[in-house]
């Protein structure tokens, strides 16, 4: 299983996809859609959605819908990104390099474009077809990032940013901020798939896991969080279990249990 | 026909539903959750529930489940002013006589209290029955507040905010940053009560009129806008004209046809 490659494949189509499916910057007004453009076009490394197509993938689903709903869970990271990057919260100048949309069209635009970013996921994810999976995929990511999940994680960071977290308010965070969207992909690709109950449960464990194993192995790196609190060698291995943990919750769904293994593997490696 | 009766007892009803269905203060993090009820609860008109209400009505639909569409509409404008007021934007301190949300819970609460009311408006709506008119309410309220509807009049309003706006541009500002969402009001009650297309059409016209209207004499009020451009005396004129045509777009419908007539008069007739 060439994980890179496959990663690459996926990418691309995902981003051919948004490409198509964002206003162009001749849309007017110009400035917000340029901006909503900047925001998502910006080589992300599409994670989010390569879960959601796999997850798809494995329980058998075709990927043409689970296309829409992975773009559209995109535009949703895209907007959380933008907003926290904002002077009134992280304060973040760059972002891949790049200025952050704030930087390059300044604060009023970088609200709005988020603003737009949402609303405009939300729009996609009711043209989903059948009406049923459209319901369902809006209420999983609507309260995946809504006050009880992403905004949730946002909100008790900022309140800690001055100060140390205890371990279960930095559990708290981690979880609600990074966590519940990825394990929403997950989920949301299962239940495009049509997924049985039992497949959808497994799918979104393996998501909830690599939430957490991306947000370790992010902190390994950064000598950030987690790491600050259990010192490298115990980050390592807690990201270690928990990587057991995400591949054992799949190891019985139908078809891709390979590519969901070499996922979980690649998400523990980024650290090397 | 008693409108200012009506108005209080829709109001009362919008009110009830909109303190029972958002989260309260004591829910963790307490913050964003009180902030987000600051933001609603603030005795606002509730003219756009009022006006989903009674089109659902007019057209013999039950209240019951418009009245959580009702609500996600309210949401929706208060998630607008919100944003709106924050010191990139208008810059406002105070709105109905207490301090703007970021004044009194600082600008990331009232960023981030804006993204949830604005997800949690689409939470509800996924949650109407049937899945059928909950799709097509969503894509009804995405379209009319994303960047092609509300967003893009916002966007466009800043871009103004230091110079003297043509006529096209007021226009455009004002159909969409105000418009939009008065329309998707009415449209939206259209559609909860079932509207043969011939009265949703009728209704959504009318919104369109009204929300003309609604603009029209906030300038009149504020010596803003239109009315730096006609003068006072045309824009009453202008406004008594649409007036008239939202009267005659409803004409027809088959219930609360005075209850309509009354609401179009009571917009116009704010001024006096």
């Amino acid at each position: 299983m060439d994980i890179v490659k496959y990663f690459e494949k996926v990418k691309d189509k995902v981003d051919r996809r948004l490409e198509a499916l964002l206003q162009k910057g001749t849309t007017y007004p110009h400035n917000i859609h340029e901006a909503m453009r900047y925001a998502v076009l910006n080589g992300g490394k599409r994670i989010r959605p390569i879960l959601t197509l796999t997850c798809c993938e494995a329980v058998g689903g075709g990927a043409s819908d689970a296309l829409v709903t992975a773009c559209a869970i995109e535009l949703i990271h895209a907007y959380s990104l933008v907003h926290d990057d904002l002077p009134c919260m992280d304060d973040d100048d760059f972002r891949r390099g790049k200025p952050t949309v704030h930087k390059q069209y300044g604060e009023a635009i970088a609200v709005l474009s988020g603003d737009g970013l949402l609303t405009y996921a939300f729009e996609l994810l009711a043209g989903i077809k059948p009406a049923k999976s459209a319901i369902r995929v809006i209420r999983e990511l609507s309260t995946a990032v809504g006050t009880k999940g992403m905004i949730g994680g946002q909100v008790v960071d900022i309140e800690f940013s001055d100060k140390k977290p205890t371990l279960p308010i930095m559990d708290y965070i981690n979880i609600h901020k990074t966590g519940k969207l990825i394990a929403a992909s997950c989920h949301a690709g299962a239940i495009m798939g049509n997924a049985r109950i039992r497949d959808a449960r497994a799918l979104l464990a393996y998501g909830e896991y690599l939430g957490l194993v991306f947000q370790l192995v992010d902190d390994i790196i950064d000598h950030d969080g987690y790491a600050t609190v259990f010192g490298e060698r115990d980050c390592v291995r807690r990201a270690d279990e928990l990587t057991r943990l995400a591949k054992k919750a799949v190891a019985r769904v139908p078809k891709k249990v390979n590519v969901l293994i070499a996922i979980a593997d690649f998400v523990r490696d980024r650290r090397k």
